[in-house]
């Protein structure tokens, strides 16, 4: 109990007090200013065998940026993060933590949480986010739009930078449906594609640096935006001095076509939100 | 994977689709109208061999109303819940599903989630809630405040129902500190007075039908709420048609007095969340 209650006490401390007239840790329920707009929310677990074999301060890092992700696919904004952890016995997650610090400084303020004791070490982060004007939903594309991605894929970098600057970027450039890729451009552009009840036709798949055609497409944790756009222009404009979007392909009327070149789009990925 | 989609298909039909104007399951996040006021946010696990031991329909209940308590805590209304499920392979949650649908519909709509499998089943839950006003934190209470709870404690009621009228009364009231019965009263209590840096002496512990009075005092999972106040008529007059809080002791001046009748008050209690 003293042990758990050190515990947060020195990771609340670490994290600091908020802004005056908020209330981050300490109490039954964080109090923040509501965001003006539309408010985003996500949730998302990380778990011990499953996404991560060793505590290590990526995790903690990760377990922030995916769900900032979630909120950048939306074309908006991160506002505040919570976080739950279950703690095993005798698991050394001091680099966790570090790894969540890090993340609560450079990504999004961590401004509460709560833990437990429990068999597998579980880090479950939900994240309130803000949109200006509409968000970005998975299915709005329409035929003809083209299709975008924010940058090369495959790589899975251990500390990845959710796209948030792009993801508003391509709302103001009129996206009509965006998604990260979490699981792979592969899955993740099927998902984006059978929300938008359209049919996708990519002629590019751009790979990473020392990452194979088949990471590109399939294995994730890219935290890439992949989203549909109708002017080439107006994306090019709004990315300014971001890096440009690299055009992949094209939405068509036949919604239940998936090519990829002359082949069919390959099927891969793992594990899905709602 | 299909049964996994399958599932998480079959659970988002079941929570509906939401308002005009907000995107509940389906897409990276949820989108939804930001409370006026100020927000709250909380989250809590309730984890396989330390919360539960079989996923019955209770275990999705308590998930939400525990999350909806730490809000009625703060005098607020919860607004929104995010589920976050890890289940390990052949587990049947139908039940524990079934449990989440009665509080989506009875506590606080789920809007979105995620699953994982995992080695633990894990269910943890944020709530985002909504508070008119200033929220009651736990460090307000003054020397010389009266202490209430909202009703008899030990019972640990299977599907217990968060006190948020009950919190929103006392609140208007005026109550300057609040906390909810999750761990325990002497635990939560205690939990209170060192936030607030006052003693606490009580006079009475009200043990519900069938709970002994060390179940009164330390087993938690009660969910009523402790409050100070300082104006006994306020309080009645707040709570009008609801049960009538139950006046426990009252608030000192030395921070470190703990006294329940001629005695110290017990220890007890487990977990923390911050």
């Amino acid at each position: 109990m003293t042990d758990e209650l050190d515990f947060v006490a020195s990771l609340a401390e670490r994290l600091g007090s908020g802004p005056a007239g908020e209330v981050w840790a300490g109490d039954d329920a964080a109090v923040v200013r509501p965001p003006e707009g539309h408010l985003l929310l996500a949730i998302d677990p990380m778990v011990h065998g499953v996404h991560f074999l060793e505590a290590t301060a990526d995790v903690g890092w990760a377990a922030i940026a995916r769900n900032v992700s979630d909120i950048a696919a939306m074309g908006g904004r991160p506002a505040h993060a919570l976080v739950s952890l279950v703690l095993p016995a005798e698991v050394d997650v001091s680099s966790l933590l570090d790894g969540l610090v890090d993340a609560h400084r450079e990504l999004c303020p961590i401004v509460g949480g709560d833990t437990s004791s429990g068999a597998t070490l579980t880090v479950t982060v939900a994240v309130t986010g803000v949109v200006d004007g509409a968000p970005v939903l998975r299915s709005g594309a329409q035929p003809g739009d083209l299709l975008f991605v924010t940058g090369p894929l495959g790589a899975a970098p251990s500390r990845p930078e959710p796209r948030v600057a792009e993801g508003e970027a391509a709302r103001r450039a009129g996206a009509t449906a965006m998604i990260d890729v979490s699981d792979g451009l592969a899955l993740d552009l099927r998902r984006l594609a059978a929300a938008s009840a359209v049919g996708v036709v990519l002629d590019a798949v751009p790979v990473a640096d020392g990452a194979s055609w088949d990471d590109a497409l399939t294995r994730g944790e890219d935290y890439e935006l992949v989203f549909s756009a109708p002017d080439r222009d107006a994306v090019l404009d709004a990315f300014g001095a971001l890096d440009p979007p690299i055009e992949i392909g094209v939405c068509t009327a036949d919604a239940s076509e998936r090519r990829l070149g002359d082949g069919p789009l390959p099927e891969g990925g793992w594990e899905h939100r709602w």
